[in-house]
């Protein structure tokens, strides 16, 4: 449905006021002015004409059905005008007014109804709270974002009004190509993830560039990122991602918080190219829209002074791309033709006299060389170049094979240059970092293509017994499973847990440690306590009877002065786990994207030095060795520095079953399992503790 | 002497040739463009005139002194051009020619005679290799850099002929008054201490701008850029941070490869205000030279867009300032002076259709506000807003008491309004992250002048003891120090070390331990091996008289097998160390800046988490404990986590302790203690193990 608000044969503006200024005046001169071709419907009960439309004193006096209805109204009466553009035929609607949701409880109350209006009635709604849309292809500025951008191939949606307009600006001024601009307001129906579903099918939008404060839903907001993913760029930049950011956020949009690191995760799985600075946006729309992808990482730099050449090779090492060196061959042939002095090794240096021909040559040269994957093209102003000239030459030289990026460093005596290379199609960046980011942003999408489609495993488990032991603390209101049921439960899903029964005397205490041998561990149980060490209700590596004896005397005597008021349901005999590397692995539901799986080394590392990794369920093996790799300790399981190799794959194993539990049965929003005790290759790793958090599917969001 | 290079009455042009493109002849043509007063003295044996002036055949017929000379001639002829000049009475020289030290060995050979010449007669050259200077004071552009700025407080130099002109330019483009530009080539005299030392004094100078690939000398650059950066701020960019960055540096300017770390560690020592991009030199440069420095870290952000809003939070929080907040009174002002729906709270929000006296509300009360220490403006631009005639009005508006800076989202759109803001004096930013990294350096480099006068601390030590250990062990040829020897030097500077002695035979062995008491550790001595545990020479935790026996036997007898030919020069007795954390504290001598300093927590931290702080010797105690700070691992350190408490003033006093010593004997190259074991507090360090490197001071550079 959304073509009728991309491409509409009649659009009514209500609330067109005959000065200037107003809203709905700019959005009619806006359609006027960029070319709209179909019917203009602009309403207003005061005015016979505007703007040399004639005007209707309401949308029933039109006796045709209009497509897109567009409400620059006061917020009081937007609903009234909702109901009419309805009843006129409305397809879409577009609510540019302001003073709903961003203003309070009232305002979101009033929202809710218009946006529940439209549904019922299967109409599409953007806004309230927006500027409205632009598409090129069919010459509609329906919008009061600022002029009509030329057309292209980058659509862009955008959460905030201001920066929609700025990023308007921003391309208009790079010589960037728009298909469509959506400015997204509250979001009371049309989201990010119908916008992202509509846009990857839509044959005009070759990228896609996003401006997000939150996410509407997360699980759409993965289906249809994924899907648009892998049809074409997706580039968003997130703000909000600290908390003074979130902050300001909230009060602002009305957006919940939630942190930075689940929306990194879902970018992430999504393939989204995550833009970390406003400029990237840009900077990699260009890129993606203006160069093929590269096939490998091998970055050529082609400079005519050594400084800046210097600092491409530090950008694109940083960025952990090579930089390319030519083939030993095409070198020499390249070497002849360039001034004495050049240089054809790790960066081709042309001098800072270097001339139109002498970069043509060494564009030709590596567009050739089999041994570059990538170009970056570095141009200082000095007095005797010619840049406008240049770049025409160099740009003609340009065959579309492999991504070419320029960086022209400097200000007024370039600037004619610059836009050159705007119009020749060649993207333009102020700084070699800058170029080398949107590079490795192409490189880590066409590796992202590249990749096998994902395969989760699914282990046989015993998810009846799971299913019942949660319905049943669900049914008693008891929402924190301790550590026997913890380990029950992940015994179900095919966990390795030490042999251990519970005892309720000392009798059978000493009974149970005689049966499954010695060293054994005792734990207290009890619902009511959920730190046991912190009362004193463990106690590990019990050699003998006695010392079982001691130990069940001394956990009664410590509890009943602790925790007087504790139900005991007795202790649980364990048997003690061997030795081994202790990590942690956990999941913590997200509120908008789910299970977010966690690994980290135990102690210290966790807890200080935060080397932690995160990943959204359901993982693959693949990535979950992903997330070990991704960790700074990564080496201590390696096996390097004196500790002993673990089995990755067994961790990973332990995660992927994490990933299928908490899959399963989503009332369980928190889990850890901590220590897990990981040996060598060949030994199961084991739980030595773990516990969960439940919570009752309705109350969640 | 610098100032017959910055103002000399005299110029003479060695190399101009009639014809347009030349070097020499756009050189004269820009000295007579920009105005320059003083005489010009065109030189070609060819001419009779150019550009208007009268042109000598050569030097000696212009019968008058001249004070500098510019030589823009083939490198062969360069030598008798700078002869010619020093006869002529010049007092500093130019050499623009290419050809020296950056084309190889001849050229560098051909370069020393130059720059030996020049020292010889007192005159001081600039370059080779080099675009010449720009003087506006004197409106004297002797250089081909291009145009000639407008005058103001920004001195910049630069190691790149091509990032000088693109410094320019950008300059130019931000409306920034330029004092001084020198392109400084390859340095053969004047180097970027000499011109650090010059410009602290210029009056003219109120900002040092300088980009740089290497330093000449490492400790001068270290006292004059602290004496620099006393009198004002000292910008700098340094290329060449990565190996990729490195290769091109070094093939590029002959620039030795050096590690970043101690361009950090010296840059912050000094005061530097290091930019970490290229953008950041002009970014960083308009603020300082502009706005005054900020007294706080408290930024308020002022916007007429949500988003921009949340971005600059986000950025304000990264930087680790604070995001300021309207005292209650004050912000209950002015929320009465702005539309009902803007906010006050943590962001001043004026909303899309902020008016230009909503805008300067908002600033007169933040400057005003006694919690508020900075202002960011950021500004997106909407159909309704009025660019120049708001910043107008803005720019009126402030009153230098505390830094505004400014933030212009956009494109084409708002370039008016940008000029405006150069021309008004407010630094301008494209995004809120550029602004906030400016404010972040003002802050820092505010806090770096207010510290207190560094007080190094001298122990007493016995340095006529290691005086005599080093000279005996050089004098042998004998670099590297083992355990025994550098735990001696160690305990002359201070250090506590376990009681310990040589025995030569297993009665004396025994002896020993005896004496000294259970448990020992037994370490081989031999100076022909580095690592002893390697091939099984040291025996820790020995308890009794059988024990010792039966290490001494086992060592001698595998060392007999993996060391055959090395000389044993017995077996190392020594008491057993109390348990204690194990750290690792060091040093390494840079060739440039000499000792650094290192510390980290002992084993994995140092080994894969790279979890290590550096520090230029000589070290404060204040600064010492910044270092240990400084790590991740700084929690265990203070007894967080399970672990205990340990002695931080006594690791640092370890640190200043070798300090002194590297400083003391600069042929000590590299030290390391590892592991030096830190107890509580109250509890002296004791060194484990440690070793030294030696290098003969003839043979260090």
């Amino acid at each position: 449905m959304l073509e009728f608000l991309f491409s509409p044969r009649c659009v009514a503006i209500l609330g067109v006021s005959r000065k200037q200024g107003g809203v709905g005046h700019d959005i009619l001169r806006n359609l006027i002015d960029a070319g709209y071709e179909g019917d203009l419907v602009p309403v207003n009960p005061q005015a016979d004409e505007t703007q040399s439309l004639s005007c209707y004193p309401s949308l029933a006096e039109y006796k045709k059905n209009i497509d897109l209805s567009i409400i620059a109204l006061p917020s009081q009466v937007v609903l009234q005008a909702v109901k009419n553009s309805v009843e006129a035929g409305a397809k879409a609607i577009i609510v540019v007014s302001s003073g709903f949701k961003e203003v309070g409880d009232d305002g979101a109350t009033l929202e809710k109804e218009i946006a529940g209006f439209c549904r019922m009635h299967k109409v599409r709604l953007l806004g309230p709270n927006c500027l409205g849309v632009i598409n090129t292809e069919n010459k509609m500025n329906a919008s009061f974002a600022g002029g009509m951008p030329i057309a292209g191939g980058i659509s862009i949606f955008s959460q905030s009004g201001g920066l929609c307009t700025t990023l308007l600006d921003l391309a208009t001024k790079r010589h960037l190509g728009i298909s469509k601009l959506i400015s997204v307001g509250n979001k009371a129906d049309i989201t990010e993830s119908d916008l992202l579903h509509y846009l990857a099918q839509d044959k005009q939008s070759k990228v896609i560039v996003g401006y997000l404060e939150d996410i509407v839903n997360g699980s759409d907001f993965v289906k249809s990122a994924t899907e648009a993913s892998q049809e074409k760029p997706v580039i968003i930049f997130k703000s909000g991602v600290t908390k003074a950011g979130l902050r300001a956020a909230s009060s602002h949009t009305g957006a919940m918080a939630k942190p930075d690191i689940a929306y990194g995760a879902a970018f992430k799985r999504s393939g989204v190219i995550r833009a970390d600075t406003f400029d990237a946006l840009i900077d990699f729309g260009a890129a993606f829209s203006m160069q093929p992808l590269p096939r490998g990482n091998r970055v050529l730099i082609i400079t005519n002074a050594g400084g800046a050449g210097t600092m491409a090779a530090d950008a694109v090492e940083n960025a952990g791309l090579q930089v390319a060196r030519l083939g030993r061959n095409t070198a020499m042939a390249l070497r002849q033709k360039l001034p004495e002095q050049s240089r054809t090794g790790n960066i081709v240096d042309v001098l800072g006299d270097g001339d139109i021909e002498q970069y043509v040559e060494a564009i030709n040269t590596a567009q050739r060389d089999p041994d570059v994957d990538a170009i970056i093209m570095l141009f200082t102003p000095c007095a005797m170049t010619r840049p406008a000239d240049t770049i025409r030459a160099m740009a003609a030289s340009i065959n579309g094979t492999k991504p070419v990026l320029a960086v022209f460093m400097g200000g007024e005596d370039i600037i004619p240059g610059r836009d050159e290379l705007g119009v020749a199609g060649l993207p333009d960046y102020p700084t070699p970092d800058r170029a080398v980011a949107a590079l490795k942003a192409m490189y880590d999408y066409a590796s992202w293509r590249k990749m096998p489609p994902r395969v989760v495993t699914r282990f046989p488990v015993n998810r009846r017994r799971v299913e019942r032991t949660i319905s049943r603390k669900i049914r008693s209101n008891s929402f924190q499973i301790g550590e026997v049921k913890s380990k029950s439960i992940l015994k179900a899903y095919g966990f390795q847990i030490p042999e251990g029964y519970l005892a309720t005397s000392v009798e059978e205490a000493v009974e149970i440690a005689e049966r499954i041998g010695y060293p054994v561990a005792m734990k207290i149980v009890s619902s009511d306590i959920v730190h046991k060490s912190d009362i004193g209700g463990v106690r590990l590596n019990i050699n003998n009877r006695d010392e079982v004896q001691d130990s069940f005397d001394l956990m009664t005597m410590r509890i009943g002065h602790k925790a007087p008021d504790a139900w005991i349901d007795g202790f649980y005999v364990e048997k003690m786990v061997n030795k081994g590397l202790e990590v942690i692995i956990g999941m913590n539901r997200d509120p908008q994207f789910g299970p977010m799986l966690m690994f980290g080394l135990g102690g210290i590392f966790v807890e200080s030095m935060k080397d932690i990794a995160f990943h959204l369920a359901p993982i693959t093996l693949d990535e979950a060795l992903q997330m070990l790799k991704s960790t700074r300790s990564y080496e201590i399981l390696q096996g390097k520095r004196g500790h002993e190799e673990v089995d990755l794959a067994a961790i990973a194993i332990g995660l992927q079953r994490i990933s299928q539990l908490t899959t399963d049965f989503p009332e369980i929003i928190e889990l850890d399992i901590n220590p897990y005790i990981v040996g060598e290759i060949g030994v199961d790793p084991v739980v030595a503790d773990a516990r969960m958090t439940l919570q009752p599917l309705s109350r969640q969001q």
